[in-house]
């Protein structure tokens, strides 16, 4: 199933031509290809962009296909942490089958690759990652999972939650995540010494949650590249939300940045239309990767977010305030291959000889696509057809 | 067609019951209701809503239905005003026809009432305003369009515009429009006292577009009041946006809504992702009228608009951090009733004697209806079906 070949599409909007695929690379783009017996798609003229890229979500969190979540519990970040650690098992939210529900809607919407944060605390111990585990085995080859191990609630607060972190490391995550060190683990050293030394023993990288605004972020910031530099951790570090990046004093994030760019962190939006947030294009211009994402979907936290990357394109270019059709090419970007590029993949783009992951979507030119935002006609991920007309062609426990 | 029953809904969420419509009014919510020979419909159990009020648009903007339009503007306001006035002729943009078409998908998805700004400039003339009368002269019963005269284009800045009003008022505009006295028109005293006089000669409400932030903003809110006190106007006039009442000084922004509630005058929003926004739950709390509009959908300033009030609910409600159960029934009321009462109904509920005006949408509870945000199953309009499925009853030109 990794041979396919595509009729009729347009990629990124281009005139329409064919393309074929062979071992799961691009091998030819060219109109009217002649490939006898290998199953094809029609793709009717809508245009193709590369797979869309979850670059920031919590798989272990969604109550998607549940009773209706009734949310009583204020947006103080500390409140809505301790308010889903109780609830998991009151809801009997099983992280394997919602980790599953979560991340086939996001390949019915185009998705081929996604970053999870996991939750990792002394209440729910390692069952949470096991399922999420579980998850990601399961979609190998539907959909490229790196899962995060994330000390949701807190690390130094919470005794034992490090040796947790250890072994999730031991099981198979990922990279080694970190929330707040002050504004939540109010131990900035101890906590940022911990999941780098961390990262360190396992030569993996680091995601860190950074909901810390204006100058409380910025030092934290400071101390993040202080260990990156000290550990020889360039390019392995990514920071998620950095609010402290959308602060009015310019100056201020022109030095962040420049310095940033010289560690090569990575930076991970979500746009949140309610908080000060990096400008995307700013970022990039200062020559960081940057990618985008959901957050959590349909969970304790919040009601509104879609697991839908064109939807959080929308989102993220509303809050930049780009407008014009080449920023909208620039959200696209960040909602494909500049995730990718968060996630190490370096060859997402619709070229022959890159892996062929891409998804179809309606339009008349490539911005009015992205405007659009969908419904996704086709996902292909590795040359084989995983999503189609919006739905997962995996079956939905 | 004024005489209907609809079976099997839940006002606001509550249990299923009947809904009796006699002469455009709610007559009896009871179960079981017996009325032989009125036409029917079978709810299935969807929550009824009163219908949504889109209260701040641009009827005569959008290309629906159109070519895309490639947007290479940049987001300076002057700039976007000055593409738009041009790209009217170019494009073909027939205000009839393109307001009917945006009307019909604000009907489509659950609207019985619209407020719209019609522009009215030294290029364009009376033109476009015309357009739009004929919309809502063709509409009349199925959804109210109350029509604002609104200078785009500035008024002290493009002699000739004042008369221009005064004929528009005359035409059967219903309110005096105004624009950033100081950013755009770069003469608050002019322009405020020639829009308050139109006001005053015709009798007629106003409703100003106010970009401007922080206290350049509040300077022009000052001058507002002062005339709406001079003039005995308290109650008539309305603020488009607002942004200087998102403005992080709270003291100041407190007092500005002590004096904007003594003058009851309302408060209009889009919620801006990209700009300081008045808080919803502030503006409320201080007394003021509030309502909510999509603004121009598709059209030469924006592709991310959508004809659909839900849609807002859910962009207003993300860019104030509105996220509980109880807080997405603020929202739902801001789309609803508060739209309402600014636009003088005053009856806009699900009530007995009311005027019956509502939606049919999917939802287990009314929380999660609005967070689904559709699509709309019914649009009833004074006891008439002006919706079904999301698309209008009407033929769409």
């Amino acid at each position: 199933m990794t041979d396919l070949l595509i009729r009729n599409l347009r990629p990124m909007g281009a005139p329409a031509t064919d393309l074929l695929i062979r071992g799961g690379k691009v091998a030819v783009i060219a109109p009217g290809i002649d490939a006898p017996g290998i199953a094809t798609e029609d793709a009717g003229g809508a245009i193709a962009i590369p797979g869309l890229v979850e670059a920031h979500t919590h798989l272990d969190k969604t109550v998607m296909g549940m009773d209706w979540y009734e949310n009583a519990v204020g947006t103080a970040l500390s409140a809505m942490i301790k308010n889903e650690r109780g609830a998991r098992r009151e809801l009997g939210l099983d992280p394997a089958r919602q980790s599953m529900r979560h991340a086939l809607a996001l390949v019915g919407n185009g998705t081929t690759h996604i970053r999870s944060h996991v939750d990792v605390d002394t209440e729910n111990g390692l069952a949470v990652l096991e399922g999420v585990l579980q998850t990601r085995d399961a979609l190998r080859g539907t959909v490229e999972i790196e899962i995060v191990a994330f000390p949701q609630s807190g690390l130094m607060i919470r005794p034992g939650t490090l040796d947790l972190l250890d072994r999730a490391m031991a099981m198979g995550a990922d990279l080694v995540g970190g929330l707040d060190p002050c504004g939540i683990d109010r131990d900035p050293k101890g906590h940022l010494d911990a999941i780098f030394a961390l990262a360190d023993k396992y030569g993996r990288g680091i995601d860190i949650h950074l909901h810390e605004p204006g100058e409380m972020g910025a030092f934290s910031l400071e101390l993040i590249l202080e260990r990156t530099a000290a550990l020889g951790m360039k390019g392995r570090v990514a920071i998620s939300h950095a609010f402290c990046l959308g602060m009015p004093d310019w100056n201020r994030v022109e030095g962040l940045l420049v310095e940033l760019a010289a560690q090569d962190i990575a930076i991970l939006t979500t746009g949140a239309p309610s908080r000060e947030v990096p400008s995307v294009k700013r970022v990039q211009s200062a020559g960081l990767r940057m990618g985008a994402g959901c957050d959590g979907v349909l969970d304790t936290w919040n009601p509104w977010n879609r697991p839908d990357m064109l939807d959080r394109a929308r989102i993220v270019a509303q809050k930049n305030n780009l407008r014009a059709d080449a920023d909208l090419e620039v959200v696209l970007d960040l909602v494909t291959t500049g995730g990718a590029t968060v996630m190490g993949v370096t060859d997402h783009r619709l070229a022959v000889g890159c892996t062929a992951d891409l998804a179809l979507i309606p339009g008349r030119t490539l911005a009015e696509a992205v405007a659009l935002g969908g419904p996704v006609q086709l996902t292909v991920k590795g040359g084989r057809v995983t999503g189609r007309e919006g739905k997962p062609v995996a079956e939905v426990p």
